[in-house]
């Protein structure tokens, strides 16, 4: 499979060789534990169709179809370049038992949904919906304070526009999860109000003692059910550099991040 | 200290003897854990003055003088009977290393400010606000459905109401902390906005496994600060039922909630 990277994208194997992505090399976002954690939201044994919203390369997409062998997905990127590098790793032999269950809309989330649907991506038409929302990289700036404001906002309100969209996709009591930082947990929650319920809010700690350094949220739509808080998931025990075995299994296509 | 107690009162010792307090006896909210991890909120070495927000008996507010020995505390209740508890508990020989650095105002946080302040709560008098709404009752009765809709709404504003009083009786920067229901994170986070900063969300949970039964959120007032996450308290190890080291420690006065 290495042939298929070049000089300007990189091949990196996820789940242990289960699959493989192309990237592109030393530039944009590249994909790696963030995205492996958001493919195990959806649940143990899921059978349907899922979206990867902003699916970049589509790593979070393909982990799901790498452990649901009866999943489908399709992966909604907006950049053209991601997207090259989506439909290039359905077309690695690597990924073939993966590439007929899955199919690329190259689409911008934000388009009147008219214009989405005539994409391929009409409302009610998806089981489950993920998404890594691209809105972390603004505040991590320094920028000067009204530009960072102003960031906050677009942030936000980018947010809850693909919440909005999230909603429109998924078909009534199907799934919606998100990967965001935890400062993005209130809005995330605020635009999940009213659309997705029974939130499911699980922190993701590097140590036991730790803070949460993501915060994924898993909700159905239209349910009433209240939000709970689960139990963190742990990447590291209190001392050393391995995974813990949930982790692992996590980040590696063999458990889900909600146990049933 | 036990004369105290009435055929209409309970008297019942908290911090391992450390305060007593006087309860209606097999009526009306009883004070346990969630008023002494409340009360464990306010930071270690806390040396300002707490307004515990409809404090019942005082269980909460009491706590934290008890952990804090510069902190002084007012006790506001709106139900007569319940602040005769708290008055009864003041005047415990048990309770005179207390009592001189408490005050109660009996009070209907929802009336306008002017006769808030009048009351003896005015604004911005206070270094940090907790509570403990009773907005926990009205969902876990077996209701109709609209009944209960309108119970949903109700505790929603009533938790948005408590939190603007808590954003007007704390000076700027000061603290605030509430232990709610999981299913009110997400109201008290939406009411917390722009009002408390920096939110500390923290998970009391029963077993490592097993989803939190409480939260508690912390915020600073004014700042912008983003929503952090916290390690979960995790009340009972996986086997057994005593309280693990930290659960004991906080319910007992000896630790903070959230460590410095």
């Amino acid at each position: 499979v290495t042939e298929a990277a070049t000089a300007e994208t990189t091949l990196d194997a996820f789940h242990r060789g289960g699959f493989w992505l192309v990237q592109p090399a030393g530039r944009g976002h590249r994909a790696g534990s963030d995205a492996m954690i958001l493919g195990a939201a959806v649940p143990d044994g899921f059978s349907g169709m899922v979206a990867d919203l902003g699916a970049g390369a589509g790593a979070a997409g393909l982990a799901v179809l790498s452990r649901c062998p009866g999943a489908r997905a399709v992966l909604v990127e907006r950049s053209s370049e991601m997207a090259r590098c989506a439909r290039s790793s359905l077309a690695l032999e690597g990924n073939a038992a993966l590439a007929a269950r899955a199919s690329v809309i190259e689409l911008d989330l934000t388009v009147p949904g008219r214009q989405r649907a005539a994409a391929g991506l009409g409302d009610a038409g998806v089981d489950f919906a993920i998404m890594n929302p691209p809105f972390n990289e603004a505040r991590d700036r320094a920028t000067p304070d009204a530009l960072r404001r102003e960031a906050h906002v677009m942030e936000e309100d980018g947010l809850a526009r693909w919440v909005r969209v999230a909603a429109a996709i998924v078909r009534p009591r199907g799934g919606f999860a998100a990967i965001v930082r935890p400062g993005q947990m209130a809005p995330l929650l605020a635009a999940m109000a009213g659309r997705f319920g029974g939130a499911e809010v699980k922190g993701i700690h590097p140590r036991p003692t730790a803070p949460a350094i993501r915060v994924v949220v898993r909700g159905w739509k239209g349910s009433r059910a209240d939000t709970a808080l689960m139990p963190p998931l742990l990447l590291h025990d209190a001392a050393g550099n391995r995974f813990t075995a949930e982790a692992d299994a996590v980040t590696n296509g063999r458990a889900g991040l909600f146990p049933a």
